[in-house]
């Protein structure tokens, strides 16, 4: 290993490789006490020295795991004490905006704040955003995929990609870096690498689309006697804000009790006597107008009978009051250990399914705390679970959660990815010959299979 | 090949297997007069038929050529005597829409009329659609990655596409029909098939995505003087109809003049005297308040000085009246041989770009005539291109319109694809590492390299 250190000094100047107490004085992931195990952290400055990085890797058979900002949260960036860290940290640079193209060049270490920053500069929006964003990197983002509050209309990463620079296993270069959203010229080749966590290259420069940055800023929080109810409050929103919305999000009773407790900081918009909460967002362009139709939107809903309170934001501190009872999350977690699930599913098997896993938590533990919400827009739900002071109840909630997604093929992971933390699961998403699929091209792209080792799936089974 | 014949009628039956005049008496693309040339037509009427016939032809080294619709422009499905056809023409079936999932699964024989009709039905929209809406079928949209009027906001066929039921050159079936927007269980298996023109795999079954129908469709004809107000006009519509806007076509004053001319169906919505002609449309659900949104959108247009005229469609007949205008592409292509174009780039790049196009014509054919139109919000420009009776012309037509985008990264497909057609172009838009890195998953895929030879690229250089 001192030789590989002694060489990737040289390759990247002293500045360039950490090793001992920088190395494991560093945080391996949020919300843990975990510090970083691995020999050393490379930090390259640019493709070419990630390219040259990789190659020496590749030639050493060493495992290489990219760290960006380090707050997934499915073990996907752990790392072992003989692994190389890739902190793409040295690759903070934003290239370029093009404003009347509405394409922005980054290098993967830029973290997402800063994109989103960037870009309202120039008068536009970067869409994607999530609680991480003061830490996450675009090139996580990208590695995984990752969603948020806004995927109902601007999608996930995937949707904001335009071009990629990618380094492979052995330090080939592929350097796709389109920026027009119209290209089907041959394969395109950032699909491949989008969402597969690090495991079949490296991501080290992108160029990410622009959008309009909106005129107006909507919020509405309701209140919903049964759950029926909530796909058509969706439908009907969707389809009479006409493009605007951007969130529908649905916290259960368990959630916005939680967070309306005396002792939080949150004051409830509406009363806690309901079963489900939804908060709805629009981003429009029509200072006149926008409100008016929100309005008409609610009254219309109330008419009809499918919510029965509701409160629109009167003002902006309004709005992000509203928001911060939905971002909150940390508060279901003031209980250790608190177990975290990111599952999607069919809207129409919803219900169903969140009796199931109470029922088999029932079953297992007697008695636990659960707290439910999600983006419902997408069928994407999150639980926040405690059942004791044991950690070991993690596999068996685990279990709860997973076992009933096999039957209605529900994803064990909507947007958080699989990781090490999800592996053992995957069979409930996905069959055997889909993971052949995945092991295929994984073994056609690093068949030392040095990229991000052991993660997802077992390369050789 | 009589054996081969023979084999297959067994597994399919003898109905699942033409040959001879059944064969060569069908049209093999449209506006041409050719006819199919291959040794037989096989259509299995499910992915297990798919599979067998593949897993046949795998072991006989026998070449596969997908048909769909044949609607494509690129020679994408162009067979040889030898190939065997496979036409999804039996595999017809919608086989159910979740109405509360708002998705569709389909097999990959259906016309994409046929899915936009069935979406209507249950009150939703599949917002893929072009031209060849009556003929082509959703199996070759995933193949082609389609694109279309309405990319702007609802994206490619990419987009719309949640799950992906694919056979493998072997005969192994990957089915992946996921239906849920949001799933990060391991790597997204369909963006490998998607827009490889049939290279990689079959698509026998997909998810499909649906979106909410509709309340208002307002369409405006716009007049511009400068290109450089172009751009601004796009801003401005996108950022004041906030997320309704769903086209943004450009018509050059060569093809608006054209499609005015007296002998046409057509009557001008605005006069003949502006070098470019704006058709916007906007899609919105409030019928209360969104014309008063698209009226002041285009006052305020006018007001800036951006537009010079502008004519807001009262009716739907006058709303499908502005469209068939910009629909009526063949009007451009009355006189043979008229070559047609698909290419992007930057919009910033657009001006000067069509004048060095206009530049290499005249310089190679002195007189010529050309008709420029697109999808701007894109960066899509299309040319339709007559320089004399010669077909002949096409390869020095095609230099003339491909060669200046090699220095602006420009893209020879923005929607077509590649096919045969532009293959000897693809290095102008891709560089040879990434055309490496296609033949590395077509290898991996496809090593006997049976499935649509020769399209895109050469496997082996």
């Amino acid at each position: 290993m001192d030789t590989h250190i002694t060489e990737l000094s040289a390759l990247l100047g002293g500045n360039g490789v950490l090793v001992g107490e920088d190395v494991s004085g560093r945080s391996a992931r949020i919300w843990t006490d975990e510090t970083v195990q691995a020999a050393a952290i490379v930090r390259p400055r640019n493709t070419n020295e990630v390219s040259e990085v990789l190659r020496y890797c590749h030639a050493a058979n060493q495992p290489i795991v990219v760290h960006g900002g380090l707050t997934g949260l499915v073990d996907g960036a752990r790392t072992t004490p003989s692994d190389i860290v890739l902190s793409t940290e040295s690759m903070n640079k934003i290239e370029s905006i093009d404003k009347t193209g509405r394409t922005m060049t980054v290098q993967a270490g830029v973290k997402l704040q800063h994109v989103q920053e960037a870009a309202e500069s120039e008068g536009l929006l970067f869409p994607l955003d999530l609680g991480a964003r003061g830490s996450c990197t675009i090139g996580g983002n990208i590695a995984t995929n990752a969603g948020g509050n806004r995927v109902i209309r601007y999608g996930m990463t995937r949707d904001m990609v335009l071009g990629a620079e990618v380094v492979l296993a052995d330090g080939t270069i592929v350097s796709s870096m389109n920026d027009m959203i119209k290209n089907n010229a041959g394969y395109d080749l950032k699909q491949v690498f989008i969402g597969t966590e690090g495991s079949l290259g490296v991501v080290a420069r992108a160029v990410l689309r622009l959008r309009e940055q909106p005129v107006t800023d909507e919020s509405v929080f309701m209140g919903v006697d049964e759950f029926d109810k909530l796909p058509t409050v969706l439908k009907q929103m969707d389809q009479r804000l006409g493009g605007t919305l951007t969130s529908f999000e649905v916290m259960w009773n368990d959630f916005y009790s939680l967070m309306c407790e005396p002792d939080s900081n949150h004051q409830p918009p509406i009363p806690l006597d309901f079963p489900y909460y939804v908060l709805v967002e629009a981003w429009g362009g029509d200072a006149d107008t926008d409100r008016q139709r929100m309005e008409s939107a609610v009254e219309s809903l109330y008419e009809d009978g499918l919510i029965g309170n509701a409160a629109i934001a009167q003002s902006v501190a309004q709005r992000n009051a509203f928001w911060a009872i939905r971002d909150d999350v940390e508060r279901c977690m003031t209980v250790h250990p608190t177990f975290v699930f990111d599952v999607s599913l069919r809207i129409g098997d919803m219900e169903n399914y969140i009796e199931e896993v109470n029922r088999r938590l029932t079953k297992e533990f007697g008695t636990y705390r659960i707290y439910t919400f999600g983006h419902l827009g997408d069928g994407n739900l999150h639980f926040a679970i405690n059942t004791g002071a044991d950690p070991n109840d993690q596999h068996p909630v685990e279990r709860c959660v997973y076992e009933p997604l096999r039957a209605i093929n529900g994803s064990i992971s909507a947007e958080h990815g699989i990781g090490l933390e999800k592996k053992q699961y995957l069979d409930i998403s996905r069959s055997e010959i889909e993971v052949d699929f995945m092991r295929t091209l994984k073994k056609s792209l690093d068949p030392k299979g040095i990229l991000n080792p052991g993660k997802i799936f077992e390369l050789n089974c």
